[in-house]
This record gives structure tokens, sequence and C-alpha cells, in this order.
């Protein structure tokens, strides 16, 4: 059963309103995905991120089994529960964190030993017990373990990398209990136009609830990350979803909309917001900077979030400077409804055939940093 | 012009219910002030306090006026503008800090040259100019500047401090400008009996709109602060608020509502808050400590807080393990609720004539402790 809609395909483009349906009720697509690696989207409140529109958020898998682990929140009734969440959440897998953030990983076809980074525990993980452990965690759109290289990689290992990622993409669709819980399936393939072809038609015939494309953002250069995105979203079905993981900056979100990708999730609007640099429709703008001591304005004039609607430039470079936690706080929900207007903005271009116009505008507009 | 008025006191008992106007509102007393020491009450934001109930918070015009400025605030249009809280706030002088955090300090019967604890800058200020920094913050209750002494304190000093203190009080009340502030007096006078005699009843014929008790808390033993605090409301008039200024623990606060105060604040709500403590009515509980890594109750059964309707002790521990904001804000706000909940209960027991009662049955809960 599919349970993703293309309400409306733009004119003359690629992108695409959508809905995707879980069991907590439906995502409209495209949309940006919060955050929460370790249940908690940094400093923000589920009731905030309500507020501000957030429809999905994200979590992550190995994050949650390190710490605290899933025993505790399969004993909580779920992660829903557990954060008091009540909306979709996407779990990743911990793929890219095994290879990015464990000690001493040790791989095979069989699945992936690894040192936790926190405390140096081992771990085993196999295809099977990943989706065991999102199963124990409740979310509703799920990840399967994939091995995800960095950039530059050779074809050679690229391709090792590659087929096991279909393989064990086959054993986590066989592994799948609970059939309310949406599979995608992850496709790799470095930057070789041929491995991404055979990664996403492999994925495509056994088909899953949407496909993601891995692999991007991981150190390459900017115009070939572009050229990956396209050509694998050429392999992809119209009539599932497209998750672009780990992407990006407005600026990104914008070029790879285009490209008919329907969901994104990013740390940048928190990250930078507990940095005290906040996303604004003029460009980014580091608020705990001097020019800002006698600043009176909201962070962004044209945005009707909490932080803009009460607080001054002035006000928050002075918690930033005081090290008031209050600070980190407003600026990360400043970016985290930037990044969600967007999203709505992006939508109601589409809906209204003007996505080009809307980029040119959007584009000129941030690109005039202040 | 008398801006309080008792509306009920106790049968057979000091302590009593009042409504304090000010220019921003009246406040309902006995009341507790949470802190905004730079300007913010750690962690929280201005919609949370108002959902918490807080009719007044405390601000600290020596905070301020180290960083950011006052004149900053001024350009904002004041400290309610410039922080987004538009219910009353009383600013304490800062005389307080001098004493306790400044370098080099040197006091005259003038005034105090002190260094600035941030930056080592030398500043110099006397009652008048105190009182004009408070003018340009335009807070709605405002704290003259005194010297407060720690303990143990010789009577010779004692006497010294004292008489300077009611000098300066003089010399405030002349300075003040605005009709529509409230002047306290501050009762000093170390442990002396005699001294804050003469301290209490000099202030009292200058006639302020209320008085603050200080130099509690400052290091004495415990019997001896309620030795102080008797004596001293006994010098007080019965119309006016009386206000102890940094008190206290739950349990200080009900000995002291019981002498008759009217009004307290504390740094305790949340930088236990921040510290993983939770103030419950059965007692203190940490909950950053393992027995709570599967307890999925509340922080306190009995609490209406975000908190408590929303997580568990579970998840909270997880937050500050994992070291996410997101553990101190919500530990600190119900800790803030549980304060400004606290006093509601107290005004509702002095309504019914049944404080002995209350007093009674909340300490045996909380000191039962978890």
């Amino acid at each position: 059963m599919n349970r993703f809609r293309v309400i409306y395909t733009h004119k003359d483009s690629a992108c695409r309103l959508g809905k995707l349906q879980t069991a907590r009720g439906s995502i409209d697509t495209p949309c940006f995905m919060p955050v929460g690696t370790q249940g908690s989207v940094k400093t923000l409140s589920p009731r905030e991120l309500e507020e501000s529109g957030a429809g999905v958020i994200l979590s992550n898998a190995y994050h949650l089994l390190l710490r605290p682990g899933i025993e505790v929140i399969k004993k909580a009734g779920g992660l829903h529960n557990f954060m008091s969440w009540h909306r979709p959440i996407l779990t990743d897998s911990g793929g890219y964190q095994i290879f990015s953030l464990a000690l001493l990983r040790k791989i095979s076809d069989e699945g992936v030993v690894f040192q936790s980074h926190i405390d140096g525990l081992r771990h085993f993980l196999t295809p099977e017990s990943v989706i065991q452990i999102q199963d124990d965690l409740g979310s509703d759109i799920i990840m399967p373990l994939d091995e995800c290289v960095h950039y530059p990689c050779g074809k050679d290992y690229a391709e090792v990398a590659m087929r096991r990622t279909i393989d064990w993409a086959r054993r986590s669709k066989a592994a799948v209990s609970r059939n309310q819980q949406l599979l995608f399936g992850i496709v790799q393939g470095a930057t070789y136009e041929d491995l991404r072809k055979e990664c996403a038609q492999a994925l495509v015939e056994m088909d899953f609830d949407g496909f993601a494309v891995g692999g991007i953002s991981v150190g390459e250069p900017e115009n070939l990350r572009y050229n990956m995105l396209h050509f694998t979203v050429g392999y992809l079905p119209q009539d599932k979803p497209r998750y672009l993981m780990g992407v990006g900056l407005p600026e990104d979100i914008i070029e790879a909309v285009e490209c008919g990708i329907d969901m994104f999730d990013c740390v940048v609007p928190t990250r930078y917001g507990r940095n005290g640099t906040a996303f604004t429709s003029i460009g980014k703008l580091t608020v705990r900077n001097s020019p800002y001591i006698e600043d009176f304005r909201p962070l962004d004039e044209r945005c009707g979030c909490y932080t803009c609607k009460n607080f001054s430039r002035a006000y928050l470079r002075h918690l930033f400077n005081a090290s008031e936690i209050l600070g980190l706080r407003l600026v990360s929900w400043h970016n985290v409804y930037f990044f969600l207007d967007l999203m709505r903005k992006v939508r109601e271009a589409i809906k209204q055939d003007k996505f080009p116009e809307f980029k040119k505008e959007f584009l000129a507009a941030y690109n005039n940093s202040l």
C-alpha cells in the first residue's frame, strides 16, 4: 500500500506537493524535519515545535541505543511517550553515526561491531537488530542500516558498500513486523552514477515506502553534489516520497526541492542558534556581534515567531554576552521557525506554479547578507 | 499615598493577605518573586513565567549596570520592554552584590567605588545615582543603596553600616523623582536587636512605600535568623508591605510568612533546577540520579506544571545525562511553578484562617524526603 500521494506537480518543473500518511497523521511535503538526535530538539520543548508548525521530527536510533538505552524507551511506551511528542517521528538507523562517531568499528556482511563514542562499550548491530530497535522505539518512519562512505571514496570500495547497502535493505524489509511503520530505502553509490543507478533500481524493485538519498554532504564539492542528486533522483519513482538525508542550508533545500526532493532534515537551525547565528529573510545574522548592542529591531522584521514578536537583537545579544540560556533557546526557536516557514512558502509557491519566481526572490534577499 | 492594602489578617497569627498597587498592576501578597538578575529568569521565557502565575519578578541594578549597561536599556524604553516582561519588576539596588561580588570596593559616606567582577572596570555609585539607574530602568519597585554586612560582624562596624544605611535611605528618598515608582527602606543592623530597632524606627519615620529586612541569610545560624526576623518585623508598621530579601527555601518562606512577611525572592528554584534538583510536595528530588532511570512518574504527582503534565523523571534524567538544555529548562520551570504554587496555597490557607494546619501538613509531607 502506497502511503504517499502526490497532490500537485509544478508546471514545467520536478517539484511537487505531497501528503505522506503515517500512523500519527499525515505530513505535508516538501517538509523539513527538525533534528532531535537524543530525543530532544536541542533547547526546544515539544510545544514550541508544535507551535512552529513542525509536522514531523527526526531522531536517531544509534544515539538512543547508547543513551538512555532502548529498554528504557520501550518501557516508557515508546519514543513519542518518552519525549512527549505526539506527531510523526522518523528515526535514522544510525548507520551514518556508526561510520562518523563510533570508535574501532568493524564491518562485515553480517553487520557492524563498534565501540560507543560515549563509554567505549562494544555493540553489535545487524540490519535486523536495527529494525527491531526502531520497532521498540515505535517511530513512524524507519530507516535501514546502510553503509555511508565519505568523499572521496574509490570506486571499488564504493561498490562494496553499495552492494552491502542493497543486501541490508533486503534483510531490513524482511525484518519489519509492524505494518504501520514506513520503511525507506537508502540509495548509496558515492559519486558514481552507475553505482547510484544500480542501487536505486535494486531498491525500487524491492518496493519501499519511500527512498532516501544518502551519502550527500559528506565532503564533496558543491557542483558534484547537485549532479549526484540530479542523477539519483532520476532513478526514483514519481509516486514515492524522496528524502535527502542531512541537508541542509536554505539554499540547498531550495535547490533540492527543484529536483523533486520531498523531505529534509538538518541540525543547522539549532546548531547555529546555539552559536548565536540567526537565519533571516535577508541572510544570516550573528547576533552576539557588537553591531547589535543597540539594535532594537527583531532578528527578522518579516518573521512571526515568538522571538521576533517579543525580543530585539540588542536583548538577544545581551543574553549571549551574559551567557544566559534563554539566548540559545530564542535564537534556536527562531531558526527552526524560519526553516519550517520556508517550507510553508515553498509549498505555497508550488501550489501557485510560482516556484522559480519564489526561488529567485528568496535567494536575492537572502544572499544580500547583513 | 499608601499603595498597600492589608486585605485580611489571619486569626491569632501575624500572617496576612495584601494587595500592593504598582504602575503595572497589583501584586497579591504573600508573594514570591522569581529572580532575573541579568534581565532573564534563568532558562525561562516571559511567557512561561506568566503561565506559572508570576505576578512580579526581581532584577538587579548592579548586574544590569555592568552588562549590558543602563544606556542600552534606557534606549530600549526601559527594562520591561527590553526583556519583554510586562508585569511589575522590583529592582534591587545592587548593594548586596557590591559587597559580595565586586573587586576592590572602597566605601565612604559619599558612596562606594568598586571594580566590576566582569571586566575590572571602576565604577562609583552613590545613593542618588542608584536611584537614577532604577529610574532609567523604569522598574516598579526600587531599592535604595544600603550596606549589608556578613555574619559575624562586630557591633561597632554593624552600627556604622546601619547608620550609613539610614543616611543613604534618606538621600535615596530625596532623589526619587518618578511618583509611580515605589521605594522601600531596607532595615540593617546585623544580629543586634537595638541596632535593628534603631534602623527600623528611623526608616519608618521617613515613611517608605514598604520595608525590606536585609542582612538575613548572610551566614548566620538558623535559630539566630528567626530571632532577627521576629524582632525586626516587630518594629515595622502593619500597613506597609514587608519584604524579606534573598530568602529562601520553602520551609524558610513558610516560617517567615508566619512572622508577617509579605514578599520574597530567591535564586534557588532556578539554581537548583539547573543542577537537576526539583522541589516537590514530598521533598527535594535530584532527578539526575540513577534511581530515576526507569521512573516514569512526573517529578511531583501533585503538580500541574507543563513539566509534570508532559515528562517523566526518566526522561528528565536522560536529558541531564545527555547534557540536553531542555532538562535545565524543564526542572527550572517546574521549580518556579512550585514556589509560585506554594504562595497560592499560602494565600488560600490565610484566607481560610488555616495557616497553622497548612504549615503542618506541608512540612510533614515535604520533610519526608525521597
